[in-house]
């Protein structure tokens, strides 16, 4: 296949397509995705079996269990695809909402109208249902998408593409509306993310490494979610007991997940009344712990916490490891996020409310919270109703993106025939 | 020099400084820029003098003559920009503003938090005045800027950058809020749109071929005005007096500037009406006329109004040329725009609401009007009270952009000890 003419014709028909779903009402929209679901009901067999398939071919190249358990479809989790497609059709639909009307000296009345993007270019990797995760809330959002899953998913994926089409050809809405890439070629990826003229937002969905890659590549904007190194601070004047109960949760509530804590900052006046029990309780849950000398001399000497390093600082370990540090007050723990958080979510411990809102403006992260679990940071405890992505940018959309992140505003002028003087 | 070490060194101190300027009050940000306006008002002999000798080298290398007038500072263009400080001093302040706080079912309180972009990168040509204009409102919006002028005007800028130093500095803020690269060695931009780790956006400011450049080689997120083909549709339902009027002063207004009508396209209906007219007017003007085949039989053949080409469709005059299209409808219409339009502002005259409706609707540029003239799409017009540029992106900032526009939004979280469950 000759990839860069290949990869025009899908950008021209997206580009295409992106104008007549910009234009398509709520209620076209809803009932494709729920004739999108429907479809994928009834071709259950056909998908569960391109998804056997893939398993296999997987199993054979020798992908690890945990890269098959990502791949590897049922009948729970297509109904949880169809379930999903069910919820996206009962969001409010953000297009075509008019904000922000006023009427100027010259006469004109102005405002802004919500509009799509228009082409949105996902790449994803193994876990075939985010093909409908992703289409669901493109399609919601009146934008054309061209997805590119992992190429260990490429059956699953086209059978889900089929799916995709027979519910927007039910609709009457053009098959163009999402393509889904034929081709494993990675050339392919380099055209979708550098084709300006056909994509308009890159959204890559996938480990740090490909999102580097393709920041790195793109022409295209891209809205990216690199990593997550979460801090909670506890500050001398925090409660006692909220702080235990935060740092507790904000590391083993689940390990794997970018709103975890990596790192606890704790001010020394504080540390020798929490500290021992915290790392007690995360002993108890298995929690590794590495902490910087003032950390190793206040923790148990039956707990091992090994010496931190510079790595540890720098590190998302999505994994049961924290790094702990003391600090002397709330300027060097807003001194030690500056350096080395990855701006995605930050807490503070404290019962002193200006030093609460002094953390809340000097952070500068996608969420900053005062008394809370970095584990809330989240498109759906924030009620945005589904998540594409969480952006670590602060251009365009920044923390956890939902429909709106996915869409634009426009000025619109009603005018009564009047000029510039 | 050597230009790497020296863009890192700029962009480290930018850095620093953006975490001082972002947490400034209002208060002192608006005696900063009130200081800067003295400093500007006692130094201008140092300035004028740095101009001259910048007019002369330039005069000796060649320049023509538009461009010694936009690099030639007087007395004059002094007030202006020192009335500029004292107008961006009076705007509201947008930094710290909180909205849409609402309560969450988990017992948070959620809101966001404006905030400034960090650091903000300025490339622009040969006027002085520019570094004042951003300086303040990269300054007021609370981001520590770099700004790098054309080469012809380098000791200009650096004469201006003293003022700013000096206000700063008499304010007790520190002098990397605002820096001017002091080397005209092209690879500084280079480094500049590169240097991702220091730089949060770059605002270019120029022609399109400086612009697309950028747009090409950066790392960093751009806000970026290309080009300006804006169209005029006069509908056949159009009142007749309404749609001259907009159709003439949209072209004849100004015509060097990205709001100006390149294009008008006439619906059938009302072209042996009103193109005759309109003809004879802006032969009046001094416009040369572009027409399709129909156009050219309904002008009177007094006036000359040669064959319209595909390029012309595609191309900002900037200049008194227009070309002209008659088409059968809407349709045609919104079809011509999609095609050849650069999504900056389209007008439609129409007295049908439906059809104002669905051309607002359909029409994906960043101002689209009924019933009034391009030239409306404005920052001043639009009460922005400054403008830093107009955005022909969808991401981010789209049409003309103040404040707001150097500003993101960060999720802000209240708890009352909320751990997720």
């Amino acid at each position: 296949m000759d990839i860069k003419p290949y990869m025009h014709t899908l950008g021209q028909q997206a580009r295409a397509a992106s104008r007549v779903i910009a234009a398509a009402s709520s209620e076209a929209k809803n009932s494709a995705l729920l004739a999108i679901a429907d479809a994928l009901n009834n071709n259950r067999e056909h998908v569960l079996s391109a998804n056997t398939t893939d398993v296999e071919n997987g199993r054979s190249n020798g992908l690890d269990a945990a890269l098959i358990d990502r791949l590897e479809l049922n009948d729970a989790r297509i109904d949880a695809m169809i379930e999903g497609l069910h919820q996206v059709a009962t969001l409010p639909d953000p297009i075509g909402e008019i904000t922000d009307l006023t009427k100027r000296p010259s006469g004109i009345e102005l405002g802004k109208m919500r509009v799509p993007l228009g082409v949105v270019g996902i790449i994803y990797e193994s876990r075939p249902n985010v093909t409908i995760d992703a289409a669901s809330l493109c399609l919601k959002s009146g934008n054309a998408t061209i997805l590119r899953g992992g190429s260990e998913a490429i059956l699953s994926n086209q059978a889900i593409a089929d799916c995709i089409k027979q519910g927007l050809t039910a609709t009457g809405l053009p098959e163009a509306i999402v393509q889904v890439i034929e081709t494993t070629d990675r050339e392919a990826v380099g055209e979708l993310i550098t084709m300006s003229e056909f994509v308009d937002v890159i959204v890559p969905r996938g480990g740090k490494s490909l999102i580097e890659r393709i920041s790195r590549e793109a022409r295209v904007p891209v809205i990216k979610h690199l990593d997550g190194i979460c801090h909670v601070y506890i500050d001398d004047k925090a409660d006692l007991e909220m702080a235990f109960n935060i740092a507790f949760n904000a590391k083993t509530h689940r390990y794997g997940v970018c709103n975890a804590m990596e790192t606890l900052l704790v001010a020394e006046g504080i540390a020798t009344d929490i500290l021992p029990r915290l790392a007690k309780a995360y002993d108890a849950e298995g929690v590794e712990l590495r902490g910087c000398e003032k950390t190793r001399q206040l923790i148990p000497s039956d707990i091992e916490c090994i010496a931190a390093t510079e790595d540890d600082w720098n590190t998302e370990y999505l994994a049961p490891i924290l790094s702990i540090k003391v600090v002397a007050d709330i300027d060097e723990a807003i001194a030690h996020i500056a350096r080395y958080s990855s701006q995605h979510t930050e807490a503070i411990v404290t019962n002193d409310e200006a030093r609460g809102r002094r953390f809340m403006t000097e952070v500068d992260s996608s969420s900053v919270m005062v008394n809370a679990s970095t584990r809330f940071a989240d498109g759906f405890e924030y009620g945005l109703g589904a998540e594409i992505g969480i952006s670590t940018d602060k251009i365009h959309a920044r923390g956890p993106v939902g429909l709106e992140g996915l869409t634009s505003q426009k000025w619109i002028v009603f005018g009564h025939g009047e000029i510039r003087q």
